[in-house]
């Protein structure tokens, strides 16, 4: 219950362990067909060019930037968190320069500080993040999208945490290039990474002066490989694509609004829980808090990684603690894809009431009770 | 039975299928740190850097180029086929000033023609493919090392299709920086590149005067992940080094060395099974031949499709033909780890030999017949 992966179903498991055919065999470019299609289900977009990566979400990072992209330009990056900090690295190494505007951790932009920004420094570039993972803060990203518009930049949205989780809402928000992750709100296993493109970025892709830095990533020759020609570009590998496509499947049976209200419930209960027990949520405002990945603040003077090491041991669970300047002051516990559901919820409420009280924190009412009042009002609205 | 992936052993598949841990679990550092130790096995070296690199074999190769690089440096390729090729595009998009040495697809080079290249040229790498996947050539590199070590030049040796199927031997080659798939001699499904680092590339990539363009294959990044702080880096395709490791464990049971006789007994066997049937080979020195991928020439006036077609037809057997300057003109048989058995070298040579005859080439002789010949002699030497 960190921060990803997730729990991964026995049905994808069966699927991965499928036996391989050949990355230049028809029935894979069925399967990768297959991807594509469901990829724009799970973005809420009408994009035709959804694709994955043969690596990770940080490789979605690295292909968004490096595609779209060409050095001198101008870059802007909206930071407060880990991930946003990561983009710019990875934007300085591709010799763009980089303008951030900068929040403390965990906080998001509003509309007037994103316009501000945006129109000031006029960049060709715009990249937020939607699920910060580092923080637990949502920031969808449409008044981004629109000064970026405005001033004729694109723009990148990170949504690793939030794909398959809560609203990605591609179209509806205006993001031109979005990348995630197989691990996370998908339950999948961890080595591919979804991307879709704007016919607006595919526009400025076809246009590029100078050849992508990267050859593994360049999306040109991906789309030749997996689209139209089928010209070689590298051996895909099939295995996980079998996976990723049996986790779209599972999406797709429970219907995407389905479970965003799935994580949406058991993220309101488990936050019900943790602040009747006298915890204070990280991300201050209900509305930008994440449903995938919950950071309540430890209390003052108890040692997060203590709590841990005991829900590992006396509760086989793992959650994660913060870092960076959120260091000992945050617990991540996630609840995605498998793994947000009501039993996790109340079994994690448990757990911490126990572990921090053996800490000498001593909750002030009980966390599992309240996060079950919470489903039986949630089950009565239903 | 084309140059890849191959049959995956029902082992692989389980070991794929276990559930999977985070990516900073302790089990997960012993499953890197198996395979760290076992890559020096299958690379007969005693680098103590060895790694995967989460992508497929194309990202092996982009790692060793961009992490021992830097914009400006000289860069030679010996190039005589097409994953020569894509080397020196790749080190085009870094900035190097590229200059090859080329020569026929398929033909290897000589000791002299190396000398006088690289004496000529005094580049700060040289790139070489030991395994061309494209042609069927085996080049070890020793005298290709030699040269450029005489200039103070590192060495790169693309290993993708000889790794756990005939020698690599980095040591004793003088490969400076090796790298290799998962999906070939390994017999593992596609999705990790295993990468093995000379202590003198390690200095050159300490003394780096700029930042590694690519944040994602970042080898300083890896290392501080994988060993010692285990500084979070990516979230690692958990179930792939399953995989992995797996491989590995059956490529240490069998034996290196034995591995290798296997796949050169096979490999005999299947060549002297084309040519009683009158094929010839296309790389003619039989000492310059891969172990793993056989290249025979398609006959005058035969249609490679259409045999290749008639081969999955009939026999739900895949092989490839070739592209580039060979399309058409080679068929490409891979016998590569669990693929590279003595029922499979009998059932390729009867099938060719079925849909060459319905082509309308009459072979000289059955292919299977001298194959088995082949393998009874060879028995008795055993």
């Amino acid at each position: 219950m960190g921060p990803g992966p997730m729990l991964v179903e026995p049905r994808i498991y069966a699927a991965m362990g499928m036996p391989i055919v050949s990355h230049v065999d028809p029935y894979f470019y069925e399967v990768a067909e297959d991807i594509r299609k469901l990829l724009g289900m799970v973005f809420s977009t009408q994009n035709t060019f959804n694709m994955v990566i043969s690596g990770t979400g940080t490789a979605g990072m690295e292909t968004a930037i490096v595609n779209f992209t060409e050095p001198g330009d101008k870059f802007a990056v909206f930071v407060s968190g880990y991930f946003s900090d990561r983009i710019s690295e990875i934007a300085r190494r591709q010799g763009n320069e980089v303008v951030r505007l900068e929040k403390p951790w965990g906080e998001t932009f509003s509309g007037q500080e994103v316009r501000e920004f945006i129109h000031r420094e006029k960049p060709q570039m715009a990249a937020f993040v939607q699920a910060e993972t580092s923080t637990g803060a949502y920031q969808p990203g449409k008044v981004i999208a629109e000064a970026a518009h405005e001033c004729g930049a694109l723009v990148i949205g990170d949504c690793v945490t939030s794909l398959g989780g809560m609203p990605v809402k591609v179209d509806e928000n205006g993001i031109d290039i979005a990348y995630s992750c197989s691990q996370k709100g998908l339950s999948c296993p961890p080595g591919l990474a979804p991307i879709t493109v704007s016919p607006r970025a595919m526009e400025k892709l076809r246009a590029r002066k100078t050849p992508v830095r990267s050859f593994y990533m360049d999306l040109k020759l991906l789309d030749d490989y997996y689209d139209g020609a089928h010209r070689y570009h590298h051996t895909a590998p099939i295995s996980m694509f079998y996976a990723l496509r049996e986790a779209l499947l599972i999406v797709a049976e429970e219907g995407l609004e389905n479970r965003w209200q799935r994580h949406r419930r058991n993220h309101l209960a488990l936050v019900a829980g943790l602040e009747a027990m006298g915890l204070r949520m990280h991300v201050s405002d209900p509305a930008q808090r994440l449903w995938t990945l919950n950071t309540p603040r430890v209390p003052e003077g108890i040692s997060d990684a203590k709590v841990r090491a005991r829900l590992v041991q006396d509760y086989d669970i793992e959650i994660l603690g913060g870092f960076g300047p959120l260091a000992g002051k945050v617990f991540r516990i996630g609840l995605m894809g498998a793994s947000s559901t009501e039993q996790n919820v109340l079994l994690v409420l448990e757990a911490l009431e126990t572990a921090l009280a053996a800490e000498g924190f001593q909750p002030a009412a009980s966390g599992r009770a309240a996060a079950e009042r919470c489903y039986a009002l949630s089950g009565q609205e239903a």
